[in-house]
C-alpha cells in the first residue's frame, strides 16, 4: 500500500527560503506624513539584519546552519495522505495535509520564531518582547528564545491570559515571562488601565506595550518581534511549501488545489507562495486562502493603506483591511481575528492570483471533528477553517466526479483549545458573524483610507 | 552532520509483536479459592481473541493489517538524538529518546488501544468500557474506538475529571462518553457515593464501575479494556523497542543503557522487552525501569500475589505490590500512581534481569524542564521520571568519562499537564513521598499475601 506519510529525509530539508519579493512588487509602507519608510526608521524596533531581510528582493535566502539545527527538532514535517478523512467524506479527491502541528509549540509559528530569535541573537540583542492573543505566537517565541539563550517577554491579552492558563505555563516552562496586558509596566498599559481598570485587553494594546518596552530599553539590547504580516515572516514560513514540493516530487504527484487558513497570512503564505510561480507560469492550480466569515478581511474588505495595530503606532501598510479599530466577533479561532492581512498576500489577491474563501464557525468545527475522528489528530480552531474549505472542495470533486489532489496546511493542533471543542459538542457555539450593518460600518470607516497603487507582477 | 532524528521508513515498520512469554515463565493468575484462572473465566470481561493473546507463548505474533493501518497515522515514531540535552548536561554520553509523544492522544497508550479496539471489533463487540485516572488511557481508547466505529465509555476518577477538563473534552471530540467516577450508573458507584457523597473517587472504584458495566450488559456486546499490567498490553507495546532496534541498526549503534518509566509497566516493557534477550544472551546492557519514590513498588515492595484493583474484583496476579488498598501520595505523575506492577516486569525483576530505580518528584521536574528548554518538547510528568534517571546516568558517564549510549522511552508530552509545571516553577511542588512509617504500614499489609514461586528464565 501507499505509505500514509511522505517523509522527507533530514538531509533533503530545504536550505534556502523563497522570497516572493523577487517576483512581485509591493507598495512601500508609509510613515508619518505619508512618506515611505526607510529601513533605518525601523532600527529601534527590529534588528538590522531582519530589516534587511524585510526589504530584500533576492529570490533565495540561505537558512543559517544554527537555524536549520533547531528546525531539525521537528522538521521536515510530514506530508500525510488523509485517506480516512477522504473515506469519511466519500470523495474521489486525494487529500494531503502538511502537518505543522508536530513542532514543540504545536503550530507553524516556530518556523519564523526560530530565525527571528537567531538573527536577534547574532545582532547582539539579549531580550525580545512580543504580544500574543490566544498564545500560539508567544509560545513559539518562548521556545525559540530558549534555544538561543535570549530573554523573552510576552504581553498576553488579559482575557486569553485568564482563559488559557496552560499557554502561560507553557511559556514559563520555556523560561519566558508572560504578563497579562494591559500591565502597569508600560505607559500604554497604564493609560489603558486608567481608561478602564476592568478592560479585557486587546491585541492592539498588547502590541503597543511590547513595542514600547522594546524601544524604551536604554541599553539598546531589546527588540520587538512580530509573528505574522511582515515580509520576513512570510519568507521564513516558505519552508512549509518548499518541503511540500519536495515531498510531492518523491511520489510524482502535483496538487491541483492549495488551501491554507489566513489570519495575518503567514501559514497560508508558507504553503502557497512556493506554488505561486507555477500558477504564474500557466499551470492550472487553484490557491485558496481561507478566513472566518466573522472577520472577512480578504473576501469583503478593500485594499487600502492601514495601520497594523489598533493604536496606530505602526507604519501604514498596503493591505486588505476592515480598519485598525475593527474588533472582530469573539470566534474561537483567535489566530484569525485580525483586521488586516499581510501586504504580500493582499497584493496577490489584488492581482487576481489568489481566490479568498470565507467559512462559518460551525462548519469549521464540523470539519475539525470529522477530521479528528477519522485521521485522529485534533486540529486547532484556525486549522478547522482551512479544513472546512477542504470539505467544500471534496464535495465539489464528488459532484464533478474528479480525482483532483488537494493539499492543505495543517497549521496546528488543538490540544490547548479543547475548551472550544467542548462548547461546540455541547451545542454552545453559534455561527457568530458580522451582520451587513456591522460590515457596512467597517466599510464606512475604511472608505477614505489611502489606496495603494495597482501593481502587476514583474 | 548526523541527522537529529532517525526515521524508519513506513515500509520497515515491524509487522509482528514480540511476546516475552515465549522466553520467560510466569506464575498463573489465581481465582477464588486460589485456583488458577482458566481463559474462559475471563470471557465475560475480555473478548476471547484477546484472552488467547494474553495466554499465548508464541514468540512472534502478527500485527493485523487494519491495526498497522491505524498505527501508520504516527508510526514509526522518531528516535531522536538529544544532542542539546547532552550539551546542557555536559555529558560525554549519547542520549537518544524514542518519541512516543507524537501519537494523536500524545502518549504510547494507543499502541495497545488500537489493537484492543480492533480485536473487540472483529469479535463482534460494539462497546468498550474502561477507567482512566489522569486521562491518558481514556483518551487513547477513545481515539482507537473512533477508528473502528466502536462506542467507548470512560469512567474518569472524579478528582481528575474536575481538574483536567481538557482530557474529557478530548475524549468527547473522538466521540467517547466520559463520566466522573463514582457515578450513579453502577452499583459499585452508587455504593461508593452512599459511603461518601463527596468522595474524590479512585482508580479502584473506577475499575469496578467499568468492569461491572461491561459484564452486566445482557446483549453480550460490551467488554472491558485495561491499558497496562496485562500480558497482551505489554505485547502490543513491544513495537516501541522493535522499531528502536531497527533505527539503531540504521546508524550502526547499540545502546548500553535502556531506561523507561513504569507505573503498570507497559511503556517500560515496550522499549525494554526486545532488548532483554540481548542481556540474557550475555551482551552488556543495563535496563532500568524507573518509578517515583512516592510509590516504590519495584524498589521497596515484595513480590506477592495481589489484586489488580482496590475492590478486589480481579484475579490475584503475581507482582511487586504495595497492597491493593495502598493509596499513593498525590504526585502529579498520575500514570505512575499504581500499587502493583505488571507480572512480566515483576518476574524479570525477581530474576535479577532488571534494575529498578526510584526518583523524587522535584528531580523529575528539574529534568523535565531542562529537557523542555534544550530539546524543546515538554515531557509528561511520567516521562520526567525516566528523564531524571537519564540525568543520573549522564552525570555518572561524565564522572567516569564514558561515552556510553543511553536510550530512553519518551512516553508522552505534557501539554495537558502544564498545570503541574506551573506549580513546579512557582515553587509549589514538594518531594512528596512516603515516610518510613507509611512504608512499614504497607509492608505490614502485604506481608501475609501469598507468594509466587521463584521461577527461572527458560
Amino acid at each position: 500500500m501507499e505509505a500514509k506519510s511522505i517523509i522527507l529525509p533530514q538531509d533533503r530539508m530545504p536550505r534556502q527560503w523563497y522570497n516572493i519579493l523577487a517576483d512581485i512588487k509591493l507598495n512601500p509602507p508609509l510613515g508619518p506624513g505619508g512618506k515611505p519608510i526607510r529601513p533605518e526608521d525601523l532600527a529601534p524596533v527590529f534588528p538590522m539584519n531582519l530589516i534587511e531581510q524585510e526589504v530584500s528582493s533576492d529570490r533565495w535566502i540561505d537558512i543559517p546552519e544554527p537555524v536549520l539545527d533547531v528546525l531539525r527538532i521537528w522538521r521536515p514535517s510530514p506530508l500525510t495522505r488523509a485517506s480516512r478523512f477522504e473515506k469519511a467524506l466519500g470523495t474521489p479527491a486525494r487529500i494531503y495535509f502538511k502537518n505543522e502541528s508536530v513542532s514543540p509549540p504545536g503550530s507553524h509559528k516556530p518556523n519564523t520564531a526560530v530565525p527571528q530569535a537567531y538573527y536577534n541573537k547574532v545582532f547582539g540583542i539579549e531580550r525580545i518582547t512580543t504580544e500574543t492573543g490566544a498564545g500560539q505566537w508567544g509560545s513559539a517565541l518562548a521556545f525559540a528564545c530558549a534555544q538561543f539563550g535570549l530573554a523573552c517577554k510576552v504581553f498576553m491579552v488579559r482575557v486569553s491570559f485568564d482563559q488559557k492558563p496552560y499557554r502561560k505555563a507553557m511559556m514559563q516552562t520555556w523560561g519566558a515571562t508572560c504578563v497579562p496586558s494591559p500591565s502597569t509596566e508600560t505607559k500604554a498599559g497604564r493609560d489603558a488601565l486608567a481608561r478602564d481598570p476592568d478592560t479585557p485587553g486587546s491585541l492592539g494594546i498588547a502590541i503597543s506595550e511590547a513595542v514600547e518596552q522594546a524601544v524604551s530599553d536604554s541599553s539598546g539590547k531589546t527588540r520587538y518581534s512580530l509573528g505574522s504580516v511582515l515580509n520576513h515572516v512570510m519568507l521564513h514560513q516558505t519552508i512549509i511549501g518548499l518541503e511540500t514540493r519536495e515531498q510531492f516530487k518523491l511520489i510524482g504527484v502535483e496538487p491541483d488545489v492549495v488551501i491554507g487558513c489566513a489570519g495575518g497570512g503567514s501559514n497560508f503564505a508558507g504553503l502557497a507562495f512556493p506554488y505561486l510561480l507555477d500558477k504564474v507560469n500557466g499551470r492550472q492550480i487553484e490557491i485558496y486562502p481561507v478566513e472566518p466569515a466573522a472577520c472577512p478581511t480578504m473576501t469583503r474588505a478593500p485594499f487600502v493603506y492601514d495601520h497594523g495595530d489598533t493604536a496606530g503606532y505602526t507604519p501604514l501598510l498596503p493591505m486588505h483591511s476592515l480598519g485598525h479599530t475593527f474588533v472582530p466577533p469573539p470566534i474561537h479561532a483567535g489566530g484569525l481575528r485580525y483586521h488586516g492581512m499581510s501586504p504580500t498576500v493582499s497584493q496577490l489577491i489584488d492581482e487576481g492570483l489568489l481566490t479568498p474563501r470565507a467559512v462559518k464557525q460551525l462548519a469549521s468545527y464540523q470539519a475539525g471533528v470529522l477530521f479528528a475522528r477519522s485521521e485522529g489528530i485534533i486540529p486547532a480552531p484556525e486549522t478547522c477553517n482551512a479544513l472546512a474549505c477542504v470539505v467544500e472542495e471534496a464535495e465539489k470533486a464528488r459532484e464533478e466526479g474528479r480525482e483532483k489532489t488537494i493539499v492543505v496546511s495543517f497549521s496546528g493542533h488543538g490540544l490547548l483549545d479543547l475548551g472550544a471543542y467542548e462548547k461546540y459538542l455541547a451545542g454552545q457555539l453559534t455561527d457568530v458573524g458580522m451582520s451587513e450593518e456591522q460590515l457596512a460600518e467597517a466599510m464606512d470607516t475604511v472608505k477614505d483610507y489611502p489606496r495603494p497603487a495597482h501593481l502587476k507582477i514583474r
